[in-house]
């Protein structure tokens, strides 16, 4: 193995354990022992990576967008429905998401971490997807895109909340389907709205056919 | 004052200041020592009505629902939408009900704290109000009220996150705004729609209107 590449996996598996165990004690009560001990990696691996505790929030934090992937689609709206789909059935399984999603929103994280990056990065990440699909007259005149995808960020970050505070998120794509089927009418055009597919088990399926495609 | 007039005051002195204390630090660093000498109690009054910290916190977190009073309107969709934005205000200037809301929403917030409970409170709350809506006329004949309340908390909760976390609540109002244009046409009969006043200096509009009722 290169030594760069040797440095990217290292600093891949301590940026996994750090989100790892910042999800399970939040900001204030996590170590950097804590993490050493997690991504079993030495002391000065994870020094020449991280200096500090604030630069291993920083990268959690920086993690969150790449979750979003999906196989691009003819239709963009689909596209967005997916990323919230799938951002949501990563959430079950994927603990760096999971901490970088707390750090972004527990209020015991400092002022001194950009906690509101994760926020700006999807906002910045859906307007580029809401301008594709006003390009492709999939959106009504009214839509202003900074607002809509305002609004889904905050709303997906509320019912994720509620979904874990209640079930442990096991209701999670039930209730992004509700959502849909509430926002949606205000944002497509009566052509587009029948085609969209916002079913509870449509993150299910669109992550089993990226896994069959690596597969491939 | 009588004894128990007396005993209701040190109560509720107590639970502002336990949320006050839970806003500025959360639940794991809260001490009663702090809740003591913010409430400028004695430490005898205090246990008397708290034996603990969990009671505390579950005292703190039982007081949110009652912060979205509002004066009550013909139209019960209004209504309900005058509670978003007064609960939003009411979030600019009430430690307690930040403090409460900051319990419901920490993950730091232990498992025996059951802090699922306000957003419980709010669903049933909304839900007779919606049920009231239904008896006269104003909603869409596909709304599912528990669906559609439970959206509406988990969105509430998600959009004053994120406009904690981006500018310190100074924009939650027009975010509120922003959430009730997108959600209404799912829910409101076209009869009632236009009607519905959204803007997003209604919370402070209802809030002079309380307090001028109050002071006649």
């Amino acid at each position: 193995m290169a030594k760069q590449e040797r440095a990217i996996r290292t600093r891949r598996a301590i940026v996994e354990a750090a989100g790892a165990v910042f999800d399970e004690h939040g900001y204030m009560s996590t170590t950097i022992s804590m993490v050493l001990e997690r991504a079993e990696v030495t002391k000065g691996a994870l020094y020449f990576h991280f200096p500090s505790k604030e630069s291993l929030a920083h990268a959690v934090l920086n993690e969150q967008v790449p979750f979003g992937a999906v196989p691009p689609q003819a239709c963009k709206l689909q596209e967005i429905v997916d990323m919230t789909f799938v951002v949501g059935q990563r959430l079950l399984s994927n603990a760096l998401l999971r901490g970088s999603v707390r750090l972004a929103v527990d209020q015991e994280t400092p002022s001194g971490i950009d906690h509101g990056e994760p926020f700006r990065q999807w906002a910045e990440r859906l307007t580029d997807l809401f301008e594709l699909a006003r390009e492709r007259g999939e959106l009504l005149p009214t839509v202003k895109p900074r607002e809509t995808v305002e609004l889904l960020v905050g709303s997906f970050t509320g019912i994720q909340l509620m979904s874990r505070a209640l079930t442990g998120r096991a209701d999670l794509a039930d209730r992004l389907s509700v959502m849909w089927a509430h926002i949606l009418p205000s944002i497509a055009v009566s052509g587009v709205l029948p085609r969209l597919d916002t079913r509870a088990d449509r993150g299910e399926r669109v992550l089993a056919s990226l896994e069959e495609r690596a597969a491939s």
